[in-house]
């Protein structure tokens, strides 16, 4: 049994994306598990006094620009949501559903959701978007849209969120491995010298 | 002649500080000479509506860790300036008035101040401290006290601030090269693949 890593991410974070195709192969090569925890940017927004990137002068002009020349340096597609920003609440609430029954299936069904949003522009706030990316990973459409509207899971979302806060963490995407905080895609290289020499 | 990088600084910028050792290498590796900008993040914080890392709420203990972090990884000397965060009015009008006799010498006179500030933990803010600076590269510190307390002097840095908005620029370090921008001390290994590749 290895050591964990955990990755936190927000289903419509562009460097959250960006992040989530090289996450489990640099965790895997230094003998980690990476453990997903899908959060909601809106509450550490309020939390830290911010707000999304692109509403936030010169910097969303920037932002834009640099999402897409990044993807393009890491070689994989990248298009802006249909609906962007937006709290993806079905998303995060079918992804703890998954989890608590099969965490392999609940990072296929994440993988495909950033797949939906990022490489085709779908729209993850319509639930028929998050219910086809389920069927594409072979869950169950009908039971899915039934459970992520019980208080149960709607509560099982909201408590991950808090704890994300009480983690720390105030991003996405973030990681927490040995302790370590790290903040955002352009820390991953970091991420993997610290797995690679454990620490410094 | 070689092609110009500008690369915008704020001497109270952790993250300049740890850019500010690599910039110069980076631009002469591939034939560019790097153009030194004085900024100051102040405006540039109003401009976006933001504030200084450490001021905000679980960003400011992240980020003291990951200055720190960072440094060590990229094997240079860290500490806080005594004062921190500052407007360096001083070390921005003495940076211009060298500059513009001399700008091999403004970088000297920038690289030490650097030194002063995150390695050996010194108060930019002081007069003292900037004159003690200058001298150590060779500047007449009676002569820069009395040149950056002129209208003239004032003047300029104040503009260079201005034009630096103008540009796009928001934060330190910041980097424009071919027309694109780049933020962050995050941003430097893509500013080096952009020149290696004449962009991607």
């Amino acid at each position: 049994m290895g050591k964990t890593l955990d990755f936190y991410f927000d289903f419509y974070s562009p460097y959250g994306y960006l992040a989530h195709y090289k996450i489990d192969a640099i965790a895997e090569r230094y003998g980690y598990q990476a453990h997903w925890h899908a959060i909601l940017l809106g509450p550490a927004f309020k939390a830290v006094g911010s707000k999304p990137l692109l509403d936030i002068p010169m910097v969303g002009e920037y932002s834009a620009h640099d999402f897409a020349r990044t993807a393009r340096l890491e070689g994989v597609p990248f298009v802006m949501p249909a609906t962007f920003p937006g709290a993806t609440l079905a998303a995060g609430r079918a992804f703890y559903w998954l989890q608590d029954q099969d965490s392999e299936l609940a990072k296929r069904f994440a993988k495909a959701a950033y797949k939906a949003a990022f490489a085709e522009g779908r729209d993850l706030l319509q639930l028929d978007t998050i219910k086809a990316v389920a069927q594409s990973v072979g869950v169950d459409a009908k039971a899915l849209e039934t459970a992520i509207q019980t208080d149960t899971v709607k509560e099982r979302f909201k408590i991950a969120v808090q704890d994300s806060l009480a983690n720390g963490v105030f991003g996405s995407p973030f990681v927490i491995v040995d302790g370590e905080h790290f903040w955002g895609n352009d820390r991953i290289p970091q991420v993997e010298q610290w797995l690679a020499r454990g620490g410094w």
